[in-house]
């Protein structure tokens, strides 16, 4: 797709990744995870978010999201996530530990930017209303408009995940587990007890 | 069910979890949640969890353990949890703050010793049978044995998730959400924006 080289060696735990996205694709909710943060306060909070596929080093996790929610405010402050992504259908979990960078209207590359306005541009308009609303756990208020542009509202966020850990867990058949960690750029994998 | 009065009046927002639960229950999957804490270190850690019931008020969500699991450490320190559980059939995701306490063989009052072995008799001889394995996390080891006994073994922990917030997001057809807040052991409920 690119001829930017992958900043480490592909890590088994993702292909096996990617082989799940492919053999649970029958259920639309396949692409939805949870994705913990934590808040300044030190207190977990925990969402389910749409996967909206790899970036170009086909590694790194994109979910799109509105720059004036809490989980942008708590990875600018803490930047570490944790993904606990359940495959109905194939019955395993990938569990991610990923370092999150927020590409908005006013930061990132000119390739971030690119990205961004890619994903925007690949969503349905109802998808796209969302960004144009009063701003999220705001109390219920009149005057909801059902707008939507073809320009990129700087209420759009697209949120990187770089996986550093992936945890590995088949329920089906026999039970096995097995932990990818990113130590200096290698991945190194190790089956452990479930 | 019991003479116990309730700690606070009923949350209108577990009435709607309970319906949920219903409504899904053609799917196995509809039990799993994903349950968020925080580490030590401050990092987000999520994994998917078994529902297993509610406690004797019919408000503290129950879920079994290993003692010496990663969450047991984690919730001992830091007892804070996040609930994200996404209900497929319905489309709708419930977000539960909770607070936690853990059964364990050597705590908790005659009721929880009660309550702990009530949940032990109800495990399948699979599930039961973990308990008898290494320490969840261990590097693979030989020596795994499919030992499993009515006594309820030391590395049985009942984890207790006691709600403080409930924040109920419904994505079929009209997209709503209700945020429901446990204040002085009253619930108070608004209408956000979702």
């Amino acid at each position: 797709m690119t001829d930017t080289a992958p900043s480490a060696p592909p890590c088994e735990a993702l292909a096996h990744l990617k082989t799940a996205l492919r053999k649970n694709r029958r259920h639309a909710h396949h692409r939805y995870f949870q994705l913990a943060s934590v808040t300044a306060e030190g207190y977990p909070r925990n969402r389910t978010v749409v996967f909206r596929g790899f970036a170009t080093d086909d590694q790194t996790l994109l979910v799109i999201t509105d720059s004036r929610s809490d989980k942008v405010a708590e990875f600018a402050q803490n930047g570490a996530a944790e993904i606990a992504w359940y495959f109905t259908e194939t019955r395993e979990q990938f569990r991610i530990r990923a370092v999150t960078s927020c590409i908005s209207g006013s930061t990132g590359s000119t390739e971030d930017a690119a990205l961004r306005e890619q994903v925007w541009r690949q969503l349905s308009d109802a998808a796209r209303a969302q960004f144009f609303w009063r701003s999220p756990g705001l109390a219920l208020g009149a005057g909801t408009t059902l707008v939507t542009t073809e320009a990129v509202p700087e209420t759009f966020a697209l949120l990187k995940l770089s996986p550093v850990a992936i945890d590995h867990l088949v329920l089906s058949k026999v039970q096995t587990r097995r932990h990818s960690q990113l130590i200096d750029k290698h991945w190194h994998e190790q089956w452990i007890n479930p």
